[in-house]
Order: C-alpha cells, then structure tokens, then sequence
C-alpha cells in the first residue's frame, strides 16, 4: 500500500499583491490532493507589510493579520508557522504572490540585501537539515534564494529578479510555462507560474509538477 | 474551427464565511480555461455583510467592499456587476461561499423570505431571458431558486436548506460529490461542492462538470 506523504503549505496573506497567490495557492492544495497526499497549511501571525485595494491597486489603510488572511485560503485549517514541525511533514511548498515578498521577506524593497522572516527561515533549514524536499511557486525561488546559498531556481525570465538572485549566490536557470529547475543538492524545486504572463491553466501544471518532482525526491 | 465560449463569474468576496469560498472560485476559472473558454469576473461594488476572522470565526470590527476583495481572486481583473452585459456572455456562473447568502443575498439570515441583491437578479433574469446557461455552485443554488420559480438544483443533501428551497417553490434533487443537476427549462447546472464535506479534488469535479454542461447547452 502507498504511504500517504504529508506536505507543508506556507502562505503569505490572501491575493496576489499583498499576500499569497491564490490561484497558485489553491492549485498548489490541488496538486497535493490529486496526488494522493495530505496537506497542512501554516502562515506567519504577523501583520502584513500593507493592505492593496485590488481592484484600484491602491493602498488601504488597514491593518491585517497573515495568519488570518491566509486561513481564507486554508477554509479555517491552518497553523500559526511558530507550529511548525518537520518530523510532522515530508516536503514543504512555497506558493508565491508579493506576500512572500513583502510578508515572509523584505525581497520586494531591499532586493539582494532582504531579511527573511525568522520562521520561515528556520522552518526551510530544518527541512534541509531533514534532506525533505522543498518546493516554491513565482517569486518565492528567489527569497529561498537568500536562505540556501549557491541555490539553482528558476524564476522564469524576469532579468531583475535573476540579477537579485545572483547577488544573493543563487543559479538562476531559465524555464518556460510548468517547467521546473531541480537543485538535487537541496532537494529544491522551483517554477515561475506567475512570474510570467501564464493562464491559470498553466499555474495548475506548475503546480503539479513541483508536487510530482518532490514525491519523487520523498520515495 | 470552435468559436470560444465567454463565461461570467459572480464573485461574492474573498473567503469561505463571509465571501466567495475560494477554492470554488479558483477551480470554476480553471475548469473554463481548461475547456478553452474565456471568463471574465464580476461583483457588486457594496459593502459586505460583516468582515469574519478565518482564523478563529470571530466577527472583525471592519467594513470590506465585495468588488474589492473579489477582485483578489481575480488578480484585479474584475468588472462592477452593474456593467453586466448579458450580450458578451454565453454563460454565467456563481460559485458558493457564505459570501453568496450574506452579500448578494439575505438568505443566511432570512431563508426562504430572503432578499436578492437587484443587480444579481437582473443579471440572471437577462440569462434566462437570453436563453444562456446558468451555473451555480454550493449554496448559490438556493439564491437562485429565489430568482427562478420551480428550479430543479440540487446543494447535496443539508436538510435545513433544501426545506427553505421547497418554501422557495424550488424542486430539490439529491447529489453527491461532483454530481450536477440540470434544469433544462431554465438551462440551469448545480453542484454541492462544500455543502458536502467535499476534498478539494471533489469541487474540480463538480466545477469542471457545472462548465461541460453549460457548454453542451451553449451547442
């Protein structure tokens, strides 16, 4: 009998400009599912950065919680990130959106020169540590980038993110719509889904093939 | 060569209890653009019923517009809905979420004696009138069996709700995960989706089924 494989889903806040992702997000839960796993999503309990009206792409003044924006996502089932325990989980996944840049990092205001979030950095080197793979969505190869040195990702094409990566030590390898760049040294496998002009059908196979690839690496 | 179907989505918000359930939202955009169709996202630019903290299921002491936090499952790529026009569109299609029976809808609060928000119900007057398919996922089947007398649409098997749907003058019929009900008089295609205690797999299925059958009533 195949053994169930249980996957940590980290997110950021809830839409693309100021939180997570949400068509990678969900297609990220998707993946898992089909694949006949499990999985249990964890967000910082922090405040986000700032608050975009989506509609207008302007700022709101509000103040909002990740944790509680991301449960959206996660219909109520998720875990503050302090929670995390990678004896719990066999791979770790990344969905991108600005949130991982601004919430999880500073990576959208200080570029190669970023703080990472404390938990999320302890949280990836525990699973290195573990040798459990690792998977991150868009723009969330490049802070991953700043955590594991010398990394090989792919963001896509954008040339001032694979500057910021290089600076940072990072490989950065050019990939196409659900295409993935594996670092095998990391058990690292990273896609660009949106980080190019995609349609969400092909967000879907990006996410499926990083859930494929790091099954692969877990057997 | 086949010509590209042009589906509305009627978004209610951003999250299960106070807007659109998202992962239904997500997986009804895929299911459409995987069948090589377009889609284009509509709200109402109203405040919505009450701001609740997914995290914990408190009520938040804030007010949200529903255009705009639609408008983050939409990556911004949305239309106020007193913009619909029914001559661009060949279907429309609620997906659920609390968001469809407190927003454009009382029926949370009010059941069978609800009120329907008028832009959602001209909207769906002007379908029907045009003969174009109707879509409705999870609790939207109930809000349209307010809108169209004796509509046959199935939300799974709550007895509470398919009780107001009868008080409604709607004709309930059981469905499992992923199953669909059609109402040829009124071109009319509804799934349980979440109403059911559903994996994320299971709504694709209900989604991907609700478009497939939209479009064999487009033909």
């Amino acid at each position: 009998m195949n053994r169930k494989y249980n996957f940590a889903v980290i997110l950021s806040g809830c839409g693309v400009y100021d939180g997570a992702e949400i068509h990678e997000a969900v297609l990220t839960l998707l993946a898992i599912d089909k694949a006949g796993s499990n999985y249990q999503c964890y967000a910082p309990d922090i405040k986000q950065h700032h608050v975009l009206n989506h509609y207008t792409g302007k700022e709101i003044m509000e103040s909002r919680i990740v944790l509680e924006e991301s449960a959206r996502i996660a219909r109520g089932k998720i875990k503050p990130l302090n929670e995390f325990n990678e004896s719990l989980h066999d791979g770790i996944i990344f969905p991108g959106g600005f949130g991982v840049a601004k919430n999880l990092s500073s990576f959208a205001f200080e570029g190669a020169n970023c703080e990472i979030n404390k938990e999320v950095e302890q949280a990836v080197l525990k699973m290195v540590k573990a040798q459990k793979p690792i998977g991150a969505l868009c723009i969330a190869p490049a802070v991953i980038s700043k955590i594991l040195k010398g990394a090989e990702v792919t963001i896509g094409k954008d040339e001032d993110t694979i500057k910021a990566i290089q600076g940072m030590g990072g490989i950065h390898q050019e990939r196409g719509h659900g295409e993935i760049c594996i670092d095998r040294k990391y058990k690292l496998v990273t896609t660009p889904c949106y980080m190019l002009d995609a349609t969400i059908s092909q967000i879907e196979e990006g996410a499926t093939n990083v859930v494929q690839a790091m099954l692969s690496l877990m057997k």
